[in-house]
């Protein structure tokens, strides 16, 4: 067979055209989101109109549909960025000694700077039909936000975003790239709203976190019946959408005659890795094929390796629905010394589902180990990651280390989510040596765990 | 015939395995170096031994080889960030509403931000070759030194760069991307050399430019034999190692059954220009076809639309060759008010050449146009350019306009040489309407041609 080439591209014909459902073919299904209110289990996807365009409601609560359409105005707006290349990491292989094979799904090539133009589009596609005018969200380390004001301005759509106020204050050029797409940036808490208002009142020099900047831009968006909110992450419908991560690699290794024994990614929320293992986690769901599955997160932010499974909101103004996941507690604050994404204090429920019935396997790493595979995996493969992808790097620098002990040629996966130029702060950190480790004590959790809120 | 897809790629067996030397179908040639002592021509590689690498030294003098293989090893450091895409910019036509087909050929999907790295390759690749262990460079806005640094960090090379003092101080994450692939920084003038520190005496306050950062870097060169010089645009070996831009793009435009009617790319030095549009060229000097070629210019820094056709020197410490060029003169220092690069003084021989003789056309524009130009196409294509690719943006966009009025379906393809990912300071300023525009008067230029050596 020939040498299998360096990146592997499908045509556009070849890309899905459906999205899949991973619920479908879970045997167990998540629990269902409970109102912040009754505490009641939400029934019915009109209960999640004020918040979110119908149409993603409905897939919200679609438990049973395995494949759904992508439309066609998404299809043509995927083309700008998709396919992806499925890059064979031949560079890095000869490095580490390994007689591993290892391929990243690179998701970087876009100016979002990562996948969270998938979900992205999606959002504001079904806004846009639905005759709405505006959409709300919020940004942590901006990749999210960069891919909705892209997205936004496609599609013809305002946004506001809350903008996490350490990532504001430390990437003003993430701002700068939302504003040249016409987005408007409020750093978060703000003075906006009410809950803005009253974590500032608590705690004034708060840096933020994805936690209240989901609740102010939760509630501007309520203000006004031409608007929503969007979130990127941790919910079922961002899960499907980044599901064409998983279906075009999976495609992808089918041409070259591969199939991963490990599927690696980051996690924060869970939308890179959600996305990226739905097709192969179907194999296995459906005793088909039997690869690992492992979650890399961060030391600092540890929600799947430390947390709790248990309901919790999925903000901290504690205005969303309950969702049952793995949890630091929706007070939990991140270290703000803490590079890059990852910094949510839950975990997508589907993730969360499978994790805790033995799917998936999950690591915790400190980030100067972060950064040494990102530096590493830079030079050998010439590209720089983003500080989120290099835990996924890191995680298979790991699985290609221990094939070299054991001398087993495994087939490695890995989702390079996104890159790194808007990061550089953090680069500049470790290279000068005053890059500091932060793993939170046990006394540390069980803060974030005591504001739980009392369901059952 | 189906529809043209957004992306053409081409395999990994179709790139080009040869680079392709423009000389060798040009009519007249251009004038050659002269020694900048004795005012002599230089008539053997071995002249230039002591600045460059020995083989990069005879492809410089090479006008013969129409064809020259690219070693197994570049074709190899190629694949991580090549084939590059040509694509179709469906949404820019839709918004122009022009029955124009543009295509542009997209070099800016990798970590260095820009084509540079076509020629990084080969400059890091041939030094490590012929047994050296460190190179030297200047960089602008900050692509080639990138480029330069990915490269050796790929070859096992040291690297010292001369960074142009604004563009140090405006571009601090280029410095961290270059220091994380391990290269050594330093703002020009400094007073590491001669030639830095008699540039201060005159004027402490300069903020550099590319002509003092090549003195700077020469000088550093020459001080140690395992050491070289490289320059990443200008020379002939430049406009060489970037022909597969446009050996890329012909082959991509064959397969989709296109030609383009006209070639529009950004000029600074003219490396991204002259490989683009090279291929294309050839069937223009060989009666084959008979494109348009249009070089688009930043009017802080005219060098075509308004230099002279005149002997000069490549740098401002005046220590290397004379080249016959387009130039401002070498004591031209443009306006650090300009957002990008394109901030040289001189223009490639060869181009200058082909300018000169009628081959090309060449347009000088304002930057708050490019800026506008540049934030259309983001929103449209969803990639945010470079100022420099926006350069040919603009060139395109013209071209495309003039078509609606004619209702001519013209193919224009472009060159979008990179991102714009570290500029956004510049954005910052357009979308804050604080960017201004810079024009120099006759007497500005003037005192740039008073410079110019007597030569003849």
């Amino acid at each position: 067979m020939a040498k299998v080439p360096y990146k592997t591209y499908l045509t556009e014909e070849e890309m899905p055209k459906q999205w899949y459902n991973i619920r479908a073919d879970m045997k167990e299904q998540p629990d269902p989101m409970l109102n912040p209110g009754t505490l009641q289990p939400l029934t019915s996807p009109e209960d999640l109109y004020p918040v979110f365009c119908e149409e993603l409601c409905k897939q919200e609560m679609d438990s049973q549909t395995r494949y759904i359409d992508i439309p066609e105005e998404i299809l043509d707006y995927y083309k700008t960025f998709r396919p992806s290349p499925l890059i064979r990491a031949y560079h890095l292989e000869k490095a580490l000694n390994t007689p591993a094979k290892i391929y990243f799904k690179f998701e970087g090539n876009n100016t979002s700077g990562s996948h969270k133009l998938n979900a992205a589009a999606a959002m504001a596609y079904y806004a846009k039909a639905q005759g709405l005018t505006a959409l709300t969200t919020e940004t942590g380390a901006g990749q999210w936000g960069t891919a909705l004001s892209m997205a936004c301005a496609y599609f013809g759509l305002d946004l506001t975003v809350y903008m996490v106020k350490v990532s504001y204050q430390q990437k003003p050029f993430r701002k700068a790239v939302m504003e040249t797409y016409g987005a408007k940036i409020i750093p978060s808490p703000s003075d906006t709203t009410e809950v803005g208002r009253a974590i500032l009142a608590n705690n004034p020099n708060t840096g933020g976190s994805l936690g209240c900047a989901i609740s102010e831009a939760i509630e501007v968006s309520m203000r006004d019946d031409s608007c929503r909110y969007a979130l990127g992450s941790v919910l079922n419908q961002v899960l499907l959408h980044q599901s064409i991560i998983g279906l075009e690699s999976k495609i992808a290794m089918e041409k070259i005659g591969e199939y991963p024994d490990v599927v690696i990614g980051c996690a924060g929320g869970g939308s890179n890795l959600g996305g990226l293992m739905a097709a192969f986690m179907q194999d296995k769901l459906t005793d088909k094929a039997n690869a690992r599955f492992i979650a890399v997160e961060p030391a600092s932010c540890p929600s799947l390796t430390r947390g709790k499974y248990a309901y919790d909101f999925c903000d901290t103004g504690r205005i969303t629905p309950l969702a049952k996941m793995y949890t630091l507690g929706s007070d939990f604050i991140p270290s703000p010394n803490h590079a890059g994404g990852l910094r949510y204090h839950g975990m997508s429920p589907i993730l969360s589902k499978l994790y805790y019935d033995g799917y998936m396997e999950a690591v915790a790493v400190e980030q100067n180990k972060v950064f040494e595979a990102a530096t590493l995996f830079a030079k050998q493969e010439q590209i720089l990651p983003a500080p989120e992808s290099a835990h996924a790097i890191y995680g298979a620098i790991q699985e290609a280390l221990k094939c070299k002990k054991s001398g087993e040629a495994k087939t490695i996966l890995f989702g390079l989510t996104g890159t790194g130029y808007f990061d550089m702060q953090a680069y500049t950190q470790f290279n000068e040596g005053t890059m500091t480790d932060y793993v939170p004590s046990d006394a540390d959790l069980q803060r974030g765990f005591d504001g739980l809120p009392k369901v059952d």
